[in-house]
């Protein structure tokens, strides 16, 4: 951004469009949906630019390196938050490229697993440290306990949001 | 959802690609963008269910119906946080139901306000306040107390995106 440019944050953003009346609720919401919209952009282009990757797929190799023994798709769907369809075009589209591969799983042949490769556990590897430098930098005006009272505050927000879903 | 299923939160999400080694900042990013998914996939839902209108609409009538004025291209982009192109696709659709229109800005005949038409006010007031209801519902187990915290957290995450953004 140019020098003496105004901020992002100052230029408007999901807040601009509150209104007088609006809850605590309402603009809690739009200032967390501005928040996660900003890193979700920066990571997004910076990972087109530095590994010519997109987001969705970044995600499912990050869940799918946590998981050695693989995953179902069902769980793959869970945690990536998104319908099975979704991630059945995504790991085409990574099979094809030998990033990933699917198996049959132990004891129920007909359902399968999905997990990296050796390929797709190099590439995801070399994106680690650098995905974590740009949320480090991100946050970097937080100071820990700042962090720790947002993490708190956000397992709250978990929790009701779980507590809404059920009742 | 089933009695006695486990909820969402629990049934594993974005902080489920954690390793023990990733620092606090990490987490707190992936609990932050489970809320803000889950918020976000519940409010699409409703939209759909109850006024068969998308997310990104909506978001554009909101900003709309704070500038009764009207706004410019840019400046609407920047408050949906999007791309120039994909506001006027949107616009385009939206300008072809009646529900938004397009004029000469005053004193710069080149530039184009956009606003809300007496269709799409009357469309957004019926939305009003049943977002209002499901973002209430969403923070209903957070007590007044929770949510300043909350929203004071917030901004200073905000805080420190601006200066990341800038440094």
């Amino acid at each position: 951004m140019p020098e003496g440019a105004t901020p992002p944050t100052q230029r408007g953003d999901f807040e601009t469009s509150l209104s007088g009346d609006d809850g605590l609720d309402l603009r809690v919401w739009l200032r967390l949906l501005t928040c996660s919209t900003l890193i979700e952009r920066r990571v997004r282009q910076r990972l087109r630019e530095q590994f010519d990757i997109t987001l969705p797929r970044f995600d499912l190799l990050a869940q799918l390196d946590r998981a050695p023994d693989g995953l179902t798709m069902g769980a793959l769907s869970r945690r990536l938050m998104v319908s099975n369809g979704n991630v059945t075009g995504l790991i085409d589209r990574l099979v094809a490229e030998d990033l990933v591969e699917r198996q049959p799983a132990p004891g129920d042949r007909r359902a399968q697993l999905v997990r990296l490769t050796q390929d797709g556990k190099r590439a995801f590897d070399r994106m680690i440290p650098a995905h974590a430098t740009w949320i480090r930098e991100l946050f970097a005006s937080l100071d820990r306990k700042a962090q720790i009272t947002l993490f708190e505050s956000l397992a709250e927000l978990k929790t009701s949001l779980a507590n809404a879903e059920r009742g």
